[in-house]
Protein backbone atom coordinates (compact mmCIF):
# COMPACT_ATOMS: atom_id res chain seq x y z
CA UNK A 1 0.00 0.00 0.00
CA UNK A 2 1.54 3.52 -1.20
CA UNK A 3 1.85 6.14 1.46
CA UNK A 4 1.21 9.90 2.05
CA UNK A 5 2.12 12.42 4.42
CA UNK A 6 0.03 15.15 5.50
CA UNK A 7 2.22 17.90 7.41
CA UNK A 8 -0.83 19.84 8.74
CA UNK A 9 -2.37 21.51 11.53
CA UNK A 10 -5.15 19.38 13.52
CA UNK A 11 -8.84 20.25 13.30
CA UNK A 12 -10.59 19.13 16.41
CA UNK A 13 -13.86 18.65 14.69
CA UNK A 14 -12.01 16.35 12.24
CA UNK A 15 -13.54 18.28 8.97
CA UNK A 16 -10.54 19.82 7.83
CA UNK A 17 -6.51 19.65 8.62
CA UNK A 18 -5.08 16.25 9.26
CA UNK A 19 -8.17 14.95 10.18
CA UNK A 20 -9.42 15.41 6.93
CA UNK A 21 -6.41 14.44 4.99
CA UNK A 22 -6.28 11.05 6.97
CA UNK A 23 -10.33 10.48 5.61
CA UNK A 24 -9.26 11.02 2.36
CA UNK A 25 -6.04 9.43 2.08
CA UNK A 26 -8.05 6.52 3.27
CA UNK A 27 -10.69 6.89 0.86
CA UNK A 28 -7.92 6.37 -1.48
CA UNK A 29 -7.42 3.31 -0.25
CA UNK A 30 -3.56 4.84 0.77
CA UNK A 31 -2.03 4.89 3.93
CA UNK A 32 -1.92 7.80 6.04
CA UNK A 33 1.10 9.09 7.95
CA UNK A 34 1.18 12.95 9.59
CA UNK A 35 3.32 15.52 11.14
CA UNK A 36 1.34 18.30 13.06
CA UNK A 37 2.56 21.48 13.03
CA UNK A 38 0.04 23.14 15.28
CA UNK A 39 -3.46 22.11 16.76
CA UNK A 40 -6.44 24.31 16.78
CA UNK A 41 -9.48 23.71 19.30
CA UNK A 42 -11.93 24.14 16.72
CA UNK A 43 -15.42 23.05 15.38
CA UNK A 44 -17.81 24.28 12.40
CA UNK A 45 -18.42 27.39 13.87
CA UNK A 46 -14.98 28.87 14.38
CA UNK A 47 -11.42 28.62 15.91
CA UNK A 48 -11.06 29.07 19.55
CA UNK A 49 -7.61 28.20 20.39
CA UNK A 50 -4.20 27.86 18.44
CA UNK A 51 -1.48 25.53 19.53
CA UNK A 52 2.00 25.73 17.32
CA UNK A 53 4.16 22.86 17.23
CA UNK A 54 8.16 23.60 18.25
CA UNK A 55 9.71 23.47 14.86
CA UNK A 56 12.42 21.26 15.87
CA UNK A 57 9.54 18.80 16.72
CA UNK A 58 7.97 19.38 12.98
CA UNK A 59 10.88 18.23 11.43
CA UNK A 60 11.52 15.15 14.35
CA UNK A 61 7.86 13.80 12.87
CA UNK A 62 8.70 13.93 9.26
CA UNK A 63 12.07 12.56 9.86
CA UNK A 64 10.78 9.49 11.36
CA UNK A 65 8.41 9.07 8.91
CA UNK A 66 10.49 9.26 6.19
CA UNK A 67 13.09 7.06 7.91
CA UNK A 68 10.60 4.44 8.15
CA UNK A 69 7.13 4.35 5.83
CA UNK A 70 8.32 6.61 3.18
CA UNK A 71 5.86 8.62 1.58
CA UNK A 72 4.97 8.30 -2.01
CA UNK A 73 3.71 11.82 -1.56
CA UNK A 74 3.70 14.39 0.31
CA UNK A 75 1.11 17.44 1.91
CA UNK A 76 1.72 20.59 3.44
CA UNK A 77 -1.02 22.54 4.71
CA UNK A 78 -1.58 25.11 7.58
CA UNK A 79 2.16 26.68 8.17
CA UNK A 80 1.28 29.06 11.29
CA UNK A 81 5.10 30.35 11.19
CA UNK A 82 7.96 31.42 9.46
CA UNK A 83 10.27 29.25 11.20
CA UNK A 84 7.68 26.37 10.92
CA UNK A 85 8.21 26.76 6.83
CA UNK A 86 11.78 26.64 7.42
CA UNK A 87 11.76 23.51 9.25
CA UNK A 88 9.45 21.84 6.86
CA UNK A 89 11.07 22.92 3.53
CA UNK A 90 14.83 21.95 5.18
CA UNK A 91 13.54 18.84 5.99
CA UNK A 92 11.96 17.82 2.51
CA UNK A 93 14.89 18.90 0.76
CA UNK A 94 16.90 16.99 3.31
CA UNK A 95 14.71 13.26 3.18
CA UNK A 96 14.38 13.98 -1.16
CA UNK A 97 10.81 14.09 -0.81
CA UNK A 98 8.95 13.97 -4.08
CA UNK A 99 5.39 14.67 -5.40
CA UNK A 100 4.88 17.58 -3.09
CA UNK A 101 1.32 19.55 -3.05
CA UNK A 102 1.54 22.91 -1.10
CA UNK A 103 -1.81 24.02 -0.17
CA UNK A 104 -1.27 27.76 0.99
CA UNK A 105 -3.96 27.98 3.80
CA UNK A 106 -4.33 31.18 4.93
CA UNK A 107 -7.86 31.89 6.44
CA UNK A 108 -10.37 28.48 7.70
CA UNK A 109 -14.01 28.62 6.22
CA UNK A 110 -15.06 29.99 9.18
CA UNK A 111 -13.07 33.16 8.36
CA UNK A 112 -10.14 32.82 11.37
CA UNK A 113 -6.84 33.95 9.88
CA UNK A 114 -4.41 30.41 10.31
CA UNK A 115 -1.02 32.18 9.30
CA UNK A 116 1.37 35.44 9.84
CA UNK A 117 2.32 37.79 7.53
CA UNK A 118 6.37 36.90 7.73
CA UNK A 119 5.11 32.84 7.48
CA UNK A 120 3.42 34.02 4.02
CA UNK A 121 6.99 35.28 3.02
CA UNK A 122 8.39 32.25 3.84
CA UNK A 123 6.22 29.92 2.19
CA UNK A 124 7.20 32.16 -1.19
CA UNK A 125 10.28 31.71 -0.19
CA UNK A 126 11.12 28.07 0.80
CA UNK A 127 8.37 26.10 0.17
CA UNK A 128 6.11 27.27 -2.82
CA UNK A 129 9.40 26.38 -5.12
CA UNK A 130 9.82 22.61 -3.73
CA UNK A 131 5.71 22.26 -4.82
CA UNK A 132 4.63 19.82 -7.88
CA UNK A 133 1.64 21.39 -7.26
CA UNK A 134 0.49 24.56 -4.96
CA UNK A 135 -3.37 24.99 -4.56
CA UNK A 136 -4.33 28.24 -3.91
CA UNK A 137 -8.17 29.56 -4.22
CA UNK A 138 -8.93 32.80 -5.27
CA UNK A 139 -8.49 34.89 -2.10
CA UNK A 140 -4.94 33.04 -1.82
CA UNK A 141 -4.04 33.76 -4.98
CA UNK A 142 -4.67 37.05 -5.25
CA UNK A 143 -2.89 37.35 -2.04
CA UNK A 144 0.13 35.57 -3.23
CA UNK A 145 -0.12 36.95 -6.76
CA UNK A 146 -0.37 40.89 -5.21
CA UNK A 147 -3.69 41.10 -7.70
CA UNK A 148 -7.31 41.62 -7.67
CA UNK A 149 -9.24 38.14 -9.20
CA UNK A 150 -12.37 38.95 -10.32
CA UNK A 151 -12.65 37.34 -13.98
CA UNK A 152 -11.28 33.60 -14.97
CA UNK A 153 -8.85 35.70 -16.99
CA UNK A 154 -7.29 37.27 -13.50
CA UNK A 155 -7.01 33.42 -12.22
CA UNK A 156 -4.64 32.59 -15.00
CA UNK A 157 -2.48 35.60 -14.90
CA UNK A 158 -2.26 34.82 -10.68
CA UNK A 159 -1.68 31.44 -11.50
CA UNK A 160 1.73 32.82 -13.92
CA UNK A 161 2.33 35.05 -10.63
CA UNK A 162 2.97 31.98 -8.61
CA UNK A 163 4.52 29.69 -11.05
CA UNK A 164 7.48 32.89 -11.27
CA UNK A 165 8.21 31.90 -7.68
CA UNK A 166 8.98 28.32 -8.54
CA UNK A 167 6.94 25.36 -8.46
CA UNK A 168 5.64 23.21 -11.25
CA UNK A 169 1.84 23.38 -11.28
CA UNK A 170 -0.14 25.89 -10.52
CA UNK A 171 -4.15 24.94 -9.64
CA UNK A 172 -6.00 28.20 -8.86
CA UNK A 173 -9.42 27.10 -7.74
CA UNK A 174 -12.56 28.92 -8.11
CA UNK A 175 -15.12 27.84 -5.67
CA UNK A 176 -15.31 31.24 -4.44
CA UNK A 177 -16.86 32.64 -7.33
CA UNK A 178 -20.67 32.99 -7.07
CA UNK A 179 -21.79 31.12 -10.15
CA UNK A 180 -19.10 28.53 -11.26
CA UNK A 181 -16.67 26.54 -9.79
CA UNK A 182 -14.23 26.29 -12.53
CA UNK A 183 -10.81 25.93 -11.96
CA UNK A 184 -7.44 25.98 -14.01
CA UNK A 185 -4.20 24.39 -13.59
CA UNK A 186 -1.11 26.47 -15.25
CA UNK A 187 1.85 24.63 -15.77
CA UNK A 188 5.41 25.49 -15.76
CA UNK A 189 5.60 24.64 -19.29
CA UNK A 190 2.98 26.54 -20.52
CA UNK A 191 0.39 24.02 -20.25
CA UNK A 192 -3.19 25.06 -19.41
CA UNK A 193 -6.50 23.09 -18.36
CA UNK A 194 -9.42 24.37 -17.10
CA UNK A 195 -11.46 22.07 -14.80
CA UNK A 196 -15.17 23.20 -15.02
CA UNK A 197 -17.76 22.51 -12.70
CA UNK A 198 -20.73 24.15 -11.33
CA UNK A 199 -20.84 25.65 -7.85
CA UNK A 200 -22.50 23.71 -5.75
CA UNK A 201 -24.92 25.60 -2.91
CA UNK A 202 -23.95 24.37 0.51
CA UNK A 203 -22.96 25.86 3.86
CA UNK A 204 -20.82 22.60 4.27
CA UNK A 205 -17.42 23.76 2.67
CA UNK A 206 -15.66 23.12 5.98
CA UNK A 207 -11.90 21.39 5.07
CA UNK A 208 -12.53 21.58 1.52
CA UNK A 209 -9.42 23.06 0.41
CA UNK A 210 -7.68 20.21 2.53
CA UNK A 211 -9.48 17.31 1.30
CA UNK A 212 -8.46 18.62 -2.49
CA UNK A 213 -4.94 18.99 -1.49
CA UNK A 214 -4.72 15.95 -0.07
CA UNK A 215 -6.74 14.17 -2.52
CA UNK A 216 -4.19 15.44 -5.40
CA UNK A 217 -1.62 14.15 -3.48
CA UNK A 218 -2.81 10.66 -3.32
CA UNK A 219 -3.15 10.65 -7.20
CA UNK A 220 0.19 11.42 -7.09
CA UNK A 221 1.30 8.90 -4.61
CA UNK A 222 -0.67 6.22 -7.03
CA UNK A 223 1.44 7.48 -10.06
CA UNK A 224 -1.37 9.56 -11.70
CA UNK A 225 -0.20 12.70 -14.02
CA UNK A 226 -0.29 15.96 -12.60
CA UNK A 227 -3.33 16.11 -14.95
CA UNK A 228 -5.13 13.18 -14.45
CA UNK A 229 -4.36 13.81 -10.12
CA UNK A 230 -5.93 17.06 -10.09
CA UNK A 231 -8.96 16.19 -12.32
CA UNK A 232 -10.03 13.02 -9.93
CA UNK A 233 -9.39 15.21 -6.78
CA UNK A 234 -11.76 17.83 -8.47
CA UNK A 235 -14.28 14.75 -9.32
CA UNK A 236 -13.72 12.99 -5.43
CA UNK A 237 -14.06 17.01 -3.72
CA UNK A 238 -17.69 17.74 -6.35
CA UNK A 239 -18.89 14.00 -5.03
CA UNK A 240 -17.98 14.73 -1.16
CA UNK A 241 -19.85 17.78 -1.27
CA UNK A 242 -22.98 16.76 -2.68
CA UNK A 243 -23.21 14.37 -0.07
CA UNK A 244 -22.45 16.88 2.55
CA UNK A 245 -23.05 16.22 6.12
CA UNK A 246 -25.64 18.28 8.06
CA UNK A 247 -23.39 18.57 11.59
CA UNK A 248 -22.81 21.23 13.79
CA UNK A 249 -23.68 24.87 13.79
CA UNK A 250 -21.77 26.40 11.12
CA UNK A 251 -20.06 25.57 7.62
CA UNK A 252 -20.18 21.46 8.65
CA UNK A 253 -17.98 19.01 6.94
CA UNK A 254 -17.96 16.62 4.00
CA UNK A 255 -18.58 13.46 3.27
CA UNK A 256 -14.99 12.09 2.81
CA UNK A 257 -16.43 8.57 2.77
CA UNK A 258 -19.26 9.22 0.19
CA UNK A 259 -17.55 6.19 -2.37
CA UNK A 260 -17.58 3.50 0.17
CA UNK A 261 -20.57 2.93 2.03
CA UNK A 262 -23.45 4.30 -0.53
CA UNK A 263 -25.86 6.86 0.32
CA UNK B 1 -24.16 10.55 10.74
CA UNK B 2 -23.34 9.72 14.21
CA UNK B 3 -20.29 11.07 15.62
CA UNK B 4 -17.19 9.44 18.11
CA UNK B 5 -14.90 11.34 19.73
CA UNK B 6 -11.21 10.21 20.17
CA UNK B 7 -9.40 11.76 23.06
CA UNK B 8 -5.80 10.36 22.40
CA UNK B 9 -1.75 11.05 21.27
CA UNK B 10 -1.11 11.22 17.87
CA UNK B 11 1.37 8.71 15.98
CA UNK B 12 3.30 10.26 13.37
CA UNK B 13 3.93 6.90 11.42
CA UNK B 14 -0.62 6.96 11.50
CA UNK B 15 -0.76 3.17 12.65
CA UNK B 16 -1.45 3.85 16.29
CA UNK B 17 -3.18 6.78 18.52
CA UNK B 18 -5.80 9.55 17.01
CA UNK B 19 -4.94 8.01 13.55
CA UNK B 20 -5.70 4.89 14.12
CA UNK B 21 -8.93 5.84 15.76
CA UNK B 22 -9.41 8.03 12.89
CA UNK B 23 -9.13 5.43 10.43
CA UNK B 24 -11.38 3.04 12.63
CA UNK B 25 -14.52 5.45 12.91
CA UNK B 26 -14.54 6.22 9.00
CA UNK B 27 -14.24 2.64 8.14
CA UNK B 28 -17.11 2.40 10.36
CA UNK B 29 -19.56 4.96 8.41
CA UNK B 30 -19.28 7.33 11.50
CA UNK B 31 -17.74 10.74 12.22
CA UNK B 32 -14.50 11.15 13.60
CA UNK B 33 -13.52 14.30 15.79
CA UNK B 34 -10.78 14.03 18.08
CA UNK B 35 -8.77 15.94 21.12
CA UNK B 36 -4.99 15.40 20.66
CA UNK B 37 -3.10 15.07 24.41
CA UNK B 38 -0.07 14.66 23.41
CA UNK B 39 2.28 14.15 19.70
CA UNK B 40 4.36 11.79 19.22
CA UNK B 41 7.05 11.54 16.95
CA UNK B 42 6.90 8.04 16.26
CA UNK B 43 7.12 5.37 13.58
CA UNK B 44 7.01 1.24 13.53
CA UNK B 45 10.45 1.31 15.34
CA UNK B 46 10.08 2.81 18.24
CA UNK B 47 8.77 6.27 19.84
CA UNK B 48 11.56 8.60 19.44
CA UNK B 49 9.98 11.85 20.69
CA UNK B 50 6.73 13.21 23.05
CA UNK B 51 5.42 16.29 23.13
CA UNK B 52 2.51 16.50 26.05
CA UNK B 53 -0.03 19.17 25.47
CA UNK B 54 -1.65 21.58 28.35
CA UNK B 55 -4.07 20.29 29.88
CA UNK B 56 -6.09 23.70 29.43
CA UNK B 57 -6.24 23.15 25.57
CA UNK B 58 -7.04 19.34 26.09
CA UNK B 59 -9.91 20.90 27.71
CA UNK B 60 -10.73 23.33 25.06
CA UNK B 61 -10.96 20.76 22.39
CA UNK B 62 -13.59 18.41 24.15
CA UNK B 63 -15.32 21.65 24.70
CA UNK B 64 -15.71 23.38 21.29
CA UNK B 65 -16.34 19.87 19.81
CA UNK B 66 -19.28 18.84 22.39
CA UNK B 67 -20.64 22.56 21.83
CA UNK B 68 -21.34 21.97 18.05
CA UNK B 69 -21.15 18.07 17.09
CA UNK B 70 -21.80 16.07 20.17
CA UNK B 71 -20.26 13.17 20.46
CA UNK B 72 -22.27 9.95 20.88
CA UNK B 73 -19.64 8.02 22.15
CA UNK B 74 -16.09 9.01 23.58
CA UNK B 75 -12.90 6.73 23.23
CA UNK B 76 -9.93 7.71 25.62
CA UNK B 77 -6.40 7.03 24.78
CA UNK B 78 -3.59 7.96 25.69
CA UNK B 79 -3.15 10.61 28.78
CA UNK B 80 1.13 11.15 29.47
CA UNK B 81 0.04 13.16 32.76
CA UNK B 82 -1.90 12.98 36.05
CA UNK B 83 -2.96 16.93 35.03
CA UNK B 84 -4.12 15.35 31.58
CA UNK B 85 -6.21 12.78 33.54
CA UNK B 86 -7.88 15.03 35.61
CA UNK B 87 -9.21 17.37 32.89
CA UNK B 88 -10.33 14.87 30.85
CA UNK B 89 -12.20 13.18 33.52
CA UNK B 90 -13.46 17.06 34.75
CA UNK B 91 -14.36 17.71 31.15
CA UNK B 92 -16.40 14.83 30.77
CA UNK B 93 -18.16 15.11 33.93
CA UNK B 94 -19.38 19.01 32.57
CA UNK B 95 -20.12 18.05 29.14
CA UNK B 96 -22.61 14.71 30.33
CA UNK B 97 -20.58 12.95 27.85
CA UNK B 98 -21.55 9.08 27.57
CA UNK B 99 -20.93 5.96 26.09
CA UNK B 100 -16.78 6.42 27.70
CA UNK B 101 -14.46 3.53 26.44
CA UNK B 102 -11.13 4.13 28.29
CA UNK B 103 -7.90 2.01 26.92
CA UNK B 104 -5.37 2.67 29.51
CA UNK B 105 -2.46 2.95 27.36
CA UNK B 106 0.70 2.25 29.25
CA UNK B 107 3.57 0.95 26.67
CA UNK B 108 3.31 1.41 22.83
CA UNK B 109 3.77 -2.07 20.99
CA UNK B 110 7.13 -0.67 20.61
CA UNK B 111 8.33 -1.11 24.07
CA UNK B 112 8.14 2.40 24.90
CA UNK B 113 6.59 3.91 28.16
CA UNK B 114 3.23 6.31 27.76
CA UNK B 115 2.13 7.11 31.11
CA UNK B 116 4.15 8.46 34.61
CA UNK B 117 3.18 6.65 37.58
CA UNK B 118 0.80 9.64 38.72
CA UNK B 119 -0.95 9.64 35.69
CA UNK B 120 -1.87 5.54 36.39
CA UNK B 121 -3.19 6.50 39.89
CA UNK B 122 -5.73 9.41 37.88
CA UNK B 123 -6.55 7.02 35.95
CA UNK B 124 -7.42 4.68 38.23
CA UNK B 125 -8.77 7.59 40.81
CA UNK B 126 -11.11 9.81 37.70
CA UNK B 127 -11.29 8.28 34.66
CA UNK B 128 -11.80 4.09 35.05
CA UNK B 129 -14.90 5.12 37.09
CA UNK B 130 -16.67 7.11 34.25
CA UNK B 131 -15.93 4.23 31.75
CA UNK B 132 -18.91 2.20 30.25
CA UNK B 133 -15.58 -0.06 29.03
CA UNK B 134 -12.10 -0.11 30.30
CA UNK B 135 -9.98 -2.03 28.02
CA UNK B 136 -6.21 -3.15 29.46
CA UNK B 137 -4.51 -5.76 27.64
CA UNK B 138 -2.60 -8.72 30.39
CA UNK B 139 0.19 -6.18 31.26
CA UNK B 140 -2.09 -3.11 31.74
CA UNK B 141 -4.54 -5.09 33.57
CA UNK B 142 -1.77 -6.41 35.60
CA UNK B 143 -0.69 -3.65 36.54
CA UNK B 144 -3.64 -1.77 37.33
CA UNK B 145 -5.07 -5.16 39.45
CA UNK B 146 -1.26 -5.48 41.09
CA UNK B 147 -1.50 -8.62 40.88
CA UNK B 148 0.66 -11.45 37.87
CA UNK B 149 -1.92 -13.12 35.02
CA UNK B 150 -0.58 -16.01 33.76
CA UNK B 151 -4.11 -18.22 32.92
CA UNK B 152 -7.72 -17.16 32.16
CA UNK B 153 -8.55 -17.43 36.03
CA UNK B 154 -6.64 -14.35 36.74
CA UNK B 155 -7.84 -12.26 33.66
CA UNK B 156 -11.35 -12.76 35.70
CA UNK B 157 -9.53 -12.03 39.16
CA UNK B 158 -7.81 -8.72 37.62
CA UNK B 159 -11.08 -7.87 36.01
CA UNK B 160 -12.97 -7.79 39.15
CA UNK B 161 -10.21 -5.93 40.81
CA UNK B 162 -10.79 -2.95 38.26
CA UNK B 163 -14.72 -3.51 38.13
CA UNK B 164 -14.49 -2.09 41.81
CA UNK B 165 -12.67 1.10 41.04
CA UNK B 166 -16.08 1.58 39.44
CA UNK B 167 -16.59 1.57 35.61
CA UNK B 168 -19.47 -0.16 34.18
CA UNK B 169 -17.42 -3.08 32.06
CA UNK B 170 -14.09 -4.31 31.96
CA UNK B 171 -12.34 -6.62 28.95
CA UNK B 172 -9.29 -8.03 29.64
CA UNK B 173 -7.19 -8.23 26.94
CA UNK B 174 -5.39 -11.65 25.62
CA UNK B 175 -3.98 -11.15 22.76
CA UNK B 176 -0.47 -10.79 24.59
CA UNK B 177 -0.90 -14.90 25.42
CA UNK B 178 1.42 -16.78 23.37
CA UNK B 179 -0.96 -19.43 22.22
CA UNK B 180 -4.67 -18.18 22.26
CA UNK B 181 -6.26 -14.65 21.83
CA UNK B 182 -9.17 -15.01 24.47
CA UNK B 183 -10.55 -11.74 25.77
CA UNK B 184 -12.89 -11.83 28.88
CA UNK B 185 -15.75 -9.15 29.03
CA UNK B 186 -17.06 -8.84 32.97
CA UNK B 187 -19.89 -6.91 34.12
CA UNK B 188 -20.29 -5.12 37.20
CA UNK B 189 -23.73 -7.07 37.92
CA UNK B 190 -21.07 -10.07 37.73
CA UNK B 191 -21.80 -11.28 34.52
CA UNK B 192 -18.99 -12.79 31.85
CA UNK B 193 -18.48 -12.91 28.50
CA UNK B 194 -15.45 -14.87 27.00
CA UNK B 195 -14.51 -13.75 23.24
CA UNK B 196 -12.67 -16.72 21.94
CA UNK B 197 -10.22 -16.31 19.28
CA UNK B 198 -7.17 -17.78 17.42
CA UNK B 199 -3.85 -16.14 18.45
CA UNK B 200 -2.86 -14.51 14.57
CA UNK B 201 1.41 -14.54 14.58
CA UNK B 202 2.32 -11.46 12.76
CA UNK B 203 4.64 -8.80 13.72
CA UNK B 204 2.25 -5.93 12.91
CA UNK B 205 0.35 -5.27 15.83
CA UNK B 206 1.14 -1.71 15.89
CA UNK B 207 -1.89 -0.06 16.83
CA UNK B 208 -3.93 -2.89 18.09
CA UNK B 209 -5.28 -1.56 21.05
CA UNK B 210 -6.05 1.93 19.49
CA UNK B 211 -8.04 0.22 17.12
CA UNK B 212 -10.16 -2.16 19.46
CA UNK B 213 -11.35 0.74 22.16
CA UNK B 214 -12.24 2.87 19.43
CA UNK B 215 -14.05 0.46 17.45
CA UNK B 216 -16.10 -0.44 20.59
CA UNK B 217 -16.88 3.49 20.81
CA UNK B 218 -18.40 2.89 17.41
CA UNK B 219 -20.34 0.05 18.36
CA UNK B 220 -21.93 1.99 21.18
CA UNK B 221 -22.50 5.33 19.25
CA UNK B 222 -24.20 2.65 16.63
CA UNK B 223 -26.70 2.20 19.74
CA UNK B 224 -25.67 -1.48 20.45
CA UNK B 225 -25.53 -2.99 23.87
CA UNK B 226 -21.58 -3.43 25.15
CA UNK B 227 -21.56 -7.15 24.18
CA UNK B 228 -22.25 -6.83 20.95
CA UNK B 229 -19.82 -3.26 20.07
CA UNK B 230 -17.03 -5.58 22.22
CA UNK B 231 -18.03 -8.87 20.06
CA UNK B 232 -17.99 -6.51 16.71
CA UNK B 233 -15.15 -4.48 17.38
CA UNK B 234 -13.30 -7.90 18.02
CA UNK B 235 -14.55 -9.62 14.71
CA UNK B 236 -12.98 -6.18 13.26
CA UNK B 237 -9.67 -6.05 15.16
CA UNK B 238 -9.19 -9.65 13.61
CA UNK B 239 -9.75 -8.79 10.72
CA UNK B 240 -7.44 -5.64 10.57
CA UNK B 241 -4.71 -8.03 11.63
CA UNK B 242 -5.16 -10.72 9.30
CA UNK B 243 -4.88 -8.16 6.47
CA UNK B 244 -2.25 -6.95 8.10
CA UNK B 245 -0.04 -4.06 6.03
CA UNK B 246 3.87 -4.85 5.40
CA UNK B 247 4.82 -1.42 6.11
CA UNK B 248 7.67 -0.38 8.54
CA UNK B 249 10.66 -1.99 9.39
CA UNK B 250 9.50 -2.95 12.84
CA UNK B 251 5.75 -3.50 14.27
CA UNK B 252 3.73 -2.61 11.35
CA UNK B 253 0.25 -1.10 11.20
CA UNK B 254 -3.08 -3.14 10.89
CA UNK B 255 -5.24 -2.58 7.56
CA UNK B 256 -7.67 -0.27 8.80
CA UNK B 257 -10.24 -0.32 5.46
CA UNK B 258 -9.84 -3.94 4.97
CA UNK B 259 -13.58 -4.17 4.48
CA UNK B 260 -13.81 -1.51 2.45
CA UNK B 261 -12.01 -2.15 -0.65
CA UNK B 262 -11.48 -6.11 -0.67
CA UNK B 263 -8.07 -7.49 -1.00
Amino acid sequence: MNSVLTIAGSDSSGGAGIQADIKTIMAHNLFAQSAITALTAQNTVGVFGVVDIDPDFVRQQIRVVFDDIRPDAVKVGMVSSAAIVDAIAQTLREVGARNIVVDPVMVATSGAKLISDDAIAALVRELIPLADVVTPNMPEAALLAQRDIAAHDDMVAAAHAILAMGPANVLVKGGHDADTADDVLVSADGAQHWLRAAHIETPNTHGTGCTLSSAIACGLASGQSVEDAVANAKAYITGALEHDLVLGRGSGPLNHAYRLFGQ
